[in-house]
């Protein structure tokens, strides 16, 4: 298996050793969790080949490894002009049958990792071209081809494949650190925690407790998560809220109930703020998205965000619900999302849409006796 | 034009009332700013009828207008079976021609959006399916269809049309708040603008200045934008910053000059803090994407985050640099983006990768003989 990265090799040569060595662990981890034998995993010349007889099985299981942006199931053969004509002619043939075509329109495209081999790549292109057509019905197109017959050369060896399958991209899981992320049970915050994960981080999921239901499903939501997760190593981590009901009872008391969700959400950074410092997480991550329903406005995620000094990522801030939908589902959160949650009770008619910071800190005082203040204040 | 607009639609009444007015401004605004006639724009069943003779141009315009999701030139006339059996027609030859096919398959939809007319919709479709079959080479096909005719029937009126024009989505311009974003004048920077415009926000932009150069590449990206930003009213706000020599100074003074870029960061964010206040704006946006260079960690976003106590929306934080370029290039900034620039003689060989806040709080007092702290703190 040829696996291609991107990023990792725009930075500077020890960075990318490094991206490397963590892609190629991840890779392992990946495999291995899934128990798909392989013999080898090693990085050469900007690619890393994975040596292993299992080549369908991997793809699905390295398609979700990130900083990878694409995979090609090849042959390895020694690099001799004659093995590297039947060996393309073979594939060739296997993917005509597959797409099933009387004449398919091809393209031969040779590169030369190391520059052993006598030919250049243009005459490779041109010598495994001839062989093709001369054992079966196809027509060279160089722009619209139906297959297109990969030869990469490298020590002596060369590698035939026929099939690039595009993979997620991002950085490799650990290159970027750990932030928390907090897990709601709803369809937005496990596409924010991994679209974090896509980017290199190790999330750490936290879920404010509602209920036995919503926790079971909260659970669903992060076992389909890890399938993106190799290289990471957390587990959900589930907060029972004790101060929950004490602000409940007073906002009640206050007449001001409307307050009742900010409060949630604030608390909720007060307890990922304290995870994340007992894990050294960098940040938190949310699944706002701006506007999408009348309570997430700039004033209440502003309010929200005093409760912690560690900047908070949102992801979705600038996305409309389809899109998010459309990733949902890609990564398979979806339906999970859509499971039955427990009812809260205390969800009031009318939460304020626009909070006021005076008037939080206010409430704060009144129930808590102090003013909210966040670390390094 | 039908206008259909969409999260607008799932709001409570009274919001939506709010939301439409809005959209309903921004659509005039843009069709005046470009100058293109118009009857009138109002809102009617959950859609909003422009009424222009010039659908051609509006149409590039309205496609700019956030909040709007699809866009049909319609043919308004009366609610009478002919008319509207002639009407679709004429409108089905047209795009037919436009296809060139021989024999299109089609289908048509109706919908009664009030219900005084005698048919219900699937009796129209039936109608003016067999009209269109009696009078052209065509042939129905629900599933594959080359041209779908609408017919949407309202307040005596009927409104054909066989285009239906995808649009950006996202919320009216002005009905989540105002936020400043910083413009670097790179890639990045306008595309986070941007996102956040969709979502609804007026942006205001500030740039600080590098150069002449820089300067007027980000005057041209802004006037890009701007497309977008109907309903907003900002213009381009350059902040000279006083502090930068000192601090450059100072830093190669102690041979910390590693900490130029997040010192650069930093007071970029102080900057746009106080624009923010001076304006009203809710939270500052800025380009960063996780890991995308080496400094663009979550330790240095960490550091970068304390400058202000306003949320910081990093709308690319999850993207890859592949995603960035292709919206770049879909609104219209990429080119201007890659716009030469003044060469920052200042940036250090080898910038702090992970920056110490402590370091950091260190470098500060030593520059500026205080902590730094952040209002409200």
């Amino acid at each position: 298996m040829i696996v291609r990265y991107g990023e990792i090799g725009t930075k500077s040569r020890q960075t990318r050793k490094w991206f490397e060595s963590i892609l190629i662990n991840n890779i392992r981890e990946a495999l291995v969790s899934e128990s798909i034998d392989y013999k080898s995993v090693f990085a050469k010349h900007g690619r890393i080949i994975v040596k292993t007889n299992r080549a369908k099985e991997s793809i699905d299981v390295l398609k979700r490894v990130f900083g990878i942006v694409s995979l090609s199931p090849a042959m390895e053969i020694d690099a001799e002009l004659e093995k590297i004509n039947k060996t393309a002619l073979k594939l060739f043939r296997k993917k005509k049958r597959e797409l099933n075509l009387e004449k398919p329109k091809f393209r031969v495209t040779a590169r030369r990792i190391t520059k052993e081999f006598p030919l250049k790549s243009p005459e490779i292109q041109a010598k495994v071209g001839e062989y093709i057509l001369k054992n079966d019905e196809a027509e060279v197109d160089l722009k619209n081809y139906d297959i297109e017959v990969g030869v990469e050369l490298m020590e002596g060896k060369a590698y035939i494949f026929v099939d690039k399958i595009k993979a997620w991209g991002g950085l490799p899981i650990g290159t970027q650190g750990k932030v928390v992320a907090l897990l709601s049970g709803g369809i937005d915050s496990p596409v924010a925690a991994f679209l974090m994960m896509k980017r290199g981080c190790e999330v750490i999921p936290v879920h404010i407790y509602m209920g036995e239901k919503t926790l079971e499903k909260v659970r669903k939501i992060w076992n389909q998560l890890k399938k993106y997760h190799y290289g990471g190593k957390a587990d959900l981590i589930v907060i029972k809220p004790k101060e929950r009901e004490k602000i409940i009872e007073k906002l009640k008391g206050l007449k001001k109930e409307n307050y009742t969700c900010v409060f949630c959400k604030f608390m909720m950074v007060k307890n990922a703020d304290k995870i994340a410092r007992e894990f050294g997480a960098k940040g938190i991550v949310m699944g706002d998205s701006l506007g999408q329903v009348a309570s997430q406005t700039l004033e209440n995620m502003y309010i929200v965000s005093q409760a912690s000094d560690l900047p908070i990522y949102r992801p979705l801030i600038g996305m409309d619900k389809e899109e998010i939908v459309e990733i949902a589902k890609k990564i398979g959160t979806f339906e999970l999302s859509t499971l039955p949650e427990d009812e809260v009770p205390f969800i009031p008619k009318h939460p304020v849409i626009r909070g006021s910071w005076e008037e939080f800190k206010k409430l704060y005082r009144e129930i808590f006796g102090e003013e909210p203040k966040k670390r390094g204040c």
